[in-house]
């Protein structure tokens, strides 16, 4: 039986569960206005390891071990991790996986990984196929910087578009059957994203090059429920950043839907403050992740919000990509998360 | 209601249906014993194309496309695009779903990654969250030379224990509901695999790095299905290599499996004949992908071959990993692919 609704959503009639969560964050985004929320902060950039990389993957860990504790089981009992980062290859969640030995699906969705790890897991927690599944990111500063775009030595200026990628992760158990029954998060729908590409090919204005995939999603989702932005308590954008989230806004109304800003929380513009330097602010897949799961996810439990679509977006290129030429691709995928009544 | 059997398999109770099937190569492939087999042949190494990873991504959208074609349908009539390659960021893919605009989650898994998207596609159709979705993947022997390991133009000396990179691509459609019922090829169950790392630290042996995941997933599938090799007519491993293929069937009968050697097809065995120089065999996501759907597949609509357990294996490296003295991990998911009566 079907359970699609429009061109681009799918209905998940068993509510899947949100069952535990977990952030873990550096010091920079303690010192943000989130930094009281996170459960997890590291010392420093190398958290005890040799390497920024290793650094990363220990992020990752902390955040699917903390997770598991939230909720009360083994990391044995979990039946599927999806898991992506930043780094090439995906080495930060696949060495993750082989220290964690959960069995693992690798996902590349740049930043809209949080959202893409949702979208698949509470389809596959809804279809009967994982009864517990932990859905999870990260990202660092200094790997992103020296992959991306220079060594940290080097100490480039930045500029007034850039964002600072950061130092993070989230994970999510999602549950389905006897084990979510008392989650007081479910997953109701989702929207698969579309790669949106309007030409926009300068590296250091990721929230331009993001912004259509997001308006795009946005905007299937609301025709394809029928819903506007009065039926959400908040719309969560994951790093578009200031420019960016200015963009989205600009798009929507052009598509000719009424956007209500207040609801229009974007976790970049969010997790640092306007005294930390970050031009555009924050941005990488650990930032729509740390927040969703230090500040999202408790007031969705508490009941303080009641619906809310999250969706982070990815910008998909490489520095190769963008060296022989080509502009930047990006794409968001969509969750509606609920709160349930006990 | 959970369809999970045993500790890592999944049930597809409905059967999904794959409805098509495409197959692109290059010209070291045509010159292999299956080159009559694959559906388009490229006539160089760069396809029309301004750059070795442009040709590549036209043989991803190439596979697709045919893909769509030999189903009667159009790419706007297919719902979700899984798909991945090995080039950082798997910008083949991300920029081929920009082209392709059909709705797409972007997969890492290395030469796994034609396994891991029918392992994950199979259970969303089975699920009723997508009618049509395409499972993707390419790769392209001179652009993972020249980000593995070398430019071309150095012209090195290659080990007795390298593969070769297959250029080439491969696409299945899988289908559920009405538009499924007449599919001669169905998925039946799907195992996950595990991240397991022996310690092998040779980039040049990805074989010995592989086999032992392929080794995990096949043991965790015939336990959970209570199979033997006997219940199979093949059991298709994906670029293991002649080194790698010994040593899974050491591992196998280390953990007291009866391997029937003449069952194991290991598509880098096979795609190139022993005149064509490449020392362990083919590799690359292609390799699995495109032999799936030049050889297998054909076999298994006409019922000359029954049942068939399909695991594509990938190693989760990177150089950046590889040069901080990190050793290599494997993975490799598992479908059970069945003929079914018209």
């Amino acid at each position: 039986m079907s359970k699609r609704i429009g061109a681009r959503t799918v209905e998940l009639p068993g509510r899947p569960g949100i069952l535990a969560w977990a952030s873990v964050a550096g010091q920079k985004e303690q010192d943000g206005p989130y930094g009281a929320q996170f459960d997890v902060v590291i010392p420093d950039e190398l958290n005890g390891e040799q390497s920024f990389e290793a650094a990363e993957r220990s992020l990752l860990e902390t955040a699917v071990k903390r997770c598991a504790q939230h909720a009360g089981c083994a990391l044995s009992d979990v039946q599927m991790l999806l898991a992506g980062d930043l780094l090439n290859q995906i080495i930060s969640a696949g060495f993750a996986a082989r220290n964690l030995e959960i069995p693992f699906y690798g996902l590349y969705g740049a930043c809209s990984t949080m959202s893409e790890s949702l979208s698949i897991g509470s389809m596959l927690a809804d279809g009967g196929f994982a009864d517990r599944l932990i859905c999870a990111t990260c990202s660092h500063f200094c790997t992103a910087e020296r992959q991306y775009r220079a060594p940290l030595e080097l100490g480039n200026q930045r500029t007034p578009t850039a964002q600072w990628t950061v130092t993070g992760a989230g994970a999510v158990m999602l549950g389905a059957g006897p084990a979510a029954r008392h989650a007081q998060v479910s997953v109701a729908q989702t929207t698969c994203g579309k790669v949106i590409d309007l030409g926009i090919a300068d590296q250091n204005n990721m929230g331009a090059a993001m912004a259509p995939a997001a308006a795009d999603t946005i905007a299937a989702h609301l025709q394809d429920t029928r819903r506007t932005f009065e039926d959400f308590d908040l719309v969560v954008t994951g790093d578009l950043g200031r420019l960016g989230r200015d963009l989205l806004i600009e798009l929507l109304t052009q598509k000719g839907i009424a956007v209500r800003e207040e609801k229009l929380f974007d976790c970049g513009c969010e997790i640092f403050g306007p005294q930390q330097d970050t031009h555009c602010g924050g941005s990488g897949c650990g930032c729509a992740a740390s927040m969703l799961c230090a500040h999202i996810l408790p007031q969705l439990a508490g009941g303080k919000l009641r619906r809310v679509l999250f969706l982070a977006t990815g910008a998909l290129l490489s520095p190769t990509s963008s060296m022989q030429g080509e502009s930047i691709p990006g794409v968001a995928h969509a969750v509606v998360l609920e709160h349930r009544e006990a």
